[in-house]
């Protein structure tokens, strides 16, 4: 049995007026945007940005997004996005989410990506890229 | 046995220059955007407009947004939004989505987005809502 | 003394749910995405698409917009964007926009976009290039 | 002769990749956000949130909004937004922008927007309203 890293980052944001409806609430879409942010944070702190991915000869399209809503996010609040990374054996890059209210640490929405490595020729990448061992290799993970 | 109504909305549209990203593809996150264009055709169509909801005393914010991303949409793609109602016992409007390309026909992205509704006071309706069953049994669903 | 021809191109769009903020009124940044929007059915009528431009060698990025604010717009108001090219002997291309509210024609918003050409290696087009010169005189301009 | 204080403030963002367009370039449309951003800062450095406009009685829309752009920002770019309150003895408000980039301290471009005031009943005020009268006076501006 082992025990596996747990590969984490978090960003606080504070919610912007363009970001919130008529409602007053935060527009559903918008979360994908905060989900992204801190994939952004996760990538700068693990070395694992789209630049990066690039440079290797990839290029990593979501092709999945669930997001599951529990809290009426609204402006003003300051909210803290948790990101953390989910293994997979397959060709994929799988990321959990939750969405906290940053004062009062309730839990406001949670959410799923997976993403896929694309060739340069925009293929599919059946296995995982060799990069993309290493980068597991060197944070713990396999 | 019984042969229910399918209740069905279509629309199309042309990508926006802004919704592509450096990949020269949709941006993943204005796919909610996409599906927001095709309920309001849906609501329009079967007379179950956001303010038409607001009028009965809800509001209907979404609680669950899914997305698959099939194939990359690029800048200049005309795309055909389908979005048909999913009946549900629960107090929940439940839309399937595809997004396919206007000309090829392919099929580039499917999605689900379930709705619950809420009373004045913002709690939970625990019911499916009167006015709801009515529009229902209008539309041949029940 | 001459008359030159006007060129002027029209898109009715629905505003969208996102597009409004909580006050109940379009976003004032969602102009932009108005303009553009005017901007694209513009190219297609007058065969002055970003990928036409791109084609010939240039790449036109947005220098200055200004947008004038007359009346909120709503969410569900059906809005009518008027684009007109406006001649200039720099190496510009200068748009006018009126934003009408398409059932009363009452000026929601006007506004004005100036984009310049850039050369392949990003460098400022100083003469205007020859294709847009063959445009202009195609489309009786000059 | 006097000497007014200057009110500015000051907001550092890293560029997102959802606002960078397909030629690799921040869309024009989104420094629009970047202001809001700058105005949020500015809003609760000076006490003049958008809420306390409302507590006041008062909503204060853009009614114009001018943007000069300068020099391409790029994705993984962090930019910084100079806001400045520019005094007008109309009833408005007027901010001066600048986005610089933060490492090397380039002007990538500049901005303006003005700001009325609705009464309650969306009505324009004519006057400037005494809560802002007072906002200038403690800050030293009248």
């Amino acid at each position: 049995m082992m025990n596996h890293k747990t590969l984490r980052a978090e960003k606080e944001i504070n919610v912007r007026f363009s970001e919130v409806d008529s409602m007053g609430i935060v527009w559903h879409g918008n979360y994908a945007t905060y989900f992204e942010d801190a994939r952004e944070v996760f990538g700068r702190l693990y070395h694992l940005e789209y630049l990066y991915i690039f440079e290797k000869g990839y290029y990593a399209p979501l092709v999945d997004l669930q997001i599951r809503y529990k809290k009426a996010i609204r402006y003003n609040d300051r909210i803290k996005i948790v990101i953390e990374y989910q293994d997979s054996e397959a060709a994929k890059i799988i990321f959990n989410y939750q969405i906290l209210h940053a004062e009062t640490g309730e839990l406001m929405a949670t959410g799923q990506t997976t993403q896929v490595f694309l060739n340069p020729d925009y293929t599919l990448a059946l296995q995982v890229p060799e990069f993309f061992n290493e980068w597991k290799r060197l944070n713990g993970i396999i």
